[in-house]
């Protein structure tokens, strides 16, 4: 791996300080901030988040807030998820797109009332998309990134940790869905949500001071469940089937063929700017899509750029996220596959830098 | 420094290849794609800058291109500049502005013809902001991110290696002008342009498959001439006062506080979204401005976040670039300091990582 230069434009989060302490060795760039990407190893990292609790600085999900009267037609016109039924409290999965319903984020939105939402943000600027449009379509809308940065709490003890901190309310807090929490004298958002499948929180810290404080606070009373740092796990994720932007998806993408056509409600999403696009798609389908992938052989090095999939001597697709999965023993792999080899069960060859390798279509991720 | 985690969302360039083999030491991420920033270290490769000639992977100043009737229109739409005067076959640096006249970014506009521009970007994804305001607005223009990568040759001898590969015709090209030159057949644009004081071009590379042909003429031809690969250099670009958006400025910023308030026409750059903000700074002067600074002691450490600054005791503008100058025996900076404390001469105090430090406002910066 080559060095990261240090830079104010690779900005660091309210958890900086707390992440170095911990001894964090590498990062990735994820919306001009930094990200941890490893603390003891990617392997020791992923059993500790299987077996015990960790905190992640995922400030660099960035809030794009949407406040006044047109937010919410606003928020409809930028996905083709019906918003119709969402109520304040909910965090709803959805898809961005453009106006021919390709991919611009895959973010996560909170509705803090009629008037004001929250999307939690994959990597891409799309602060300046929706400025854009409102901008454009004249909406009566402030569009703003507010001082707000995640911290999550990840792992089957995170319900333990973070009662100890926020208060036995937050056990009754159903998946995807959040509720305001007192921590040192403020109104915290607390949702069940996270970018792993072991289960916890994201904390939506509402000004940097508070930053530290509360990353100190849960190390002090975590002591004894092992609490330490982490970070998005490579293998944990897509061994749970988590897709990331950028790597599994990119503008070029529709939403179905990200397999996230349930999101997409285009007869009822009124008002969705890409949905004359997509509900063209939605008629004739996707001509290939996501799928999770076996990579037969000993651990593949990491996926720095798409590797190509062949199907019969043709190529047929890309491998775009793999690791080796300690508990499942073999090559975990995301990758978009043509229609014609889509199949469950289909055998294929995937060209890594060590060479080609066989590869199974699997019917299901690993969860 | 930390290591950098590889993934295909940090994308590789049609150049990587090239800058791997010549030894690269590490990376900043730029618009989602690696950019190198050391070979043999930063004061070595700036000091080969000064004397020879380097070829830089630039790829990550990406391209929004403009194509259609509402190019001209929309293009104007994005800056304050006056474009009326513009010619196809030049090159204008525009400030981007939102409605509250705040920078989105500061690229260089390339205007092709009437009906075709490419807006060569620094680091946000003005793309995105360009597609909303084309949606918005509904213009007849398609927004996009075309195949186009800069490779640029900087240094006091590039003008020569330029003309072996390109012909002599190259030698004629003014500044901030490009031609059309062949290479293998297909015609590039090559411009004299580029992120250093020490003359040279940017060669818009259309194709992926055409990097590494043109990355391998260009060393092959420039053996005596000493070319190295290389890449913008922290320490010259500060010398020469080359500001960095998202180091030096972010949105938060309007032009007139970056000192670029001479490519502000508020007055005849008539649709530019953000010219009513504008004309009212431009009335009442910003009160904060960026300066030059000299920061007295030994050579400070890199600059990863804002240090602030300040003047009797009080608290009047930040850091935001700084590095040793060998050529002029001074920590050489780059500061936002508010207009009580701006002028050249006034001593101010730096809070560095390494404590406070003597520093005072220069007059220009060390060109």
């Amino acid at each position: 791996m080559a060095l990261i230069s240090p830079s104010r434009r690779l900005r660091r989060t309210p958890f900086s300080d707390g992440v170095e302490a911990a001894g964090v060795k590498a990062y990735t760039v994820y919306n001009r901030m930094l990200l941890p990407t490893v603390f003891e190893s990617v392997e020791a990292d992923y059993r500790h988040l299987k077996t015990h609790v960790q905190v992640w600085d995922v400030a660099v999900e960035r809030q794009v807030e949407l406040r006044g009267p047109d937010a919410g037609r606003l928020m409809q016109m930028l996905t083709p998820r019906d918003l119709r039924g969402m109520l304040p409290g909910q965090c709803y999965y959805v898809p961005i797109v453009d106006e021919t319903g390709g991919m611009l984020n895959d973010p996560v939105a909170l509705k803090l009332s009629e008037e004001r939402w929250w999307i939690s943000i994959a990597d891409s600027d799309l602060l300046l998309w929706v400025k854009g449009i409102a901008n454009g379509y004249r909406l009566d809308v402030l569009v703003d990134e507010p001082d707000v940065s995640p911290l999550a709490v990840q792992g089957p003890k995170a319900d333990d940790l973070v009662a100890r901190v926020f208060g036995d309310a937050v056990r009754d807090i159903r998946f995807f869905r959040f509720g305001w929490f007192q921590f040192e004298g403020r109104d915290i958002i607390v949702a069940r949500s996270g970018y792993s499948k072991q289960g916890g929180f994201e904390i939506y810290v509402e000004g940097s001071d508070l930053g530290m404080p509360l990353w100190e606070a849960l190390f002090d009373q975590g002591a004894d469940l092992q609490v330490r740092a982490g970070c998005p796990n490579g293998i944990e994720r897509i061994e749970g089937g988590l897709l990331s932007y950028g790597n599994d998806m990119t503008d070029d993408n529709t939403p179905h063929e990200c397999g996230l056509g349930r999101f997409c409600d285009t007869q009822t999403a009124i008002g969705c700017i890409g949905r004359d696009a997509l509900l063209r798609v939605a008629k004739e389908g996707p001509v290939q899509q996501i799928r999770p992938l076996a990579i037969a052989g000993e651990a593949v090095p990491g996926c720095d750029r798409a590797w190509p999939i062949y199907g019969g001597g043709e190529r047929v697709g890309q491998v775009t996220s793999a690791a080796w999965s300690p508990d499942f023993d073999t090559n975990v792999a995301i990758g978009m596959v043509r229609m014609t080899h889509w199949t469950p069960g289909t055998m294929l060859e995937v060209e890594t830098p060590d060479g080609m390798r066989a590869a199974k279509v699997q019917a299901q991720f690993w969860l």
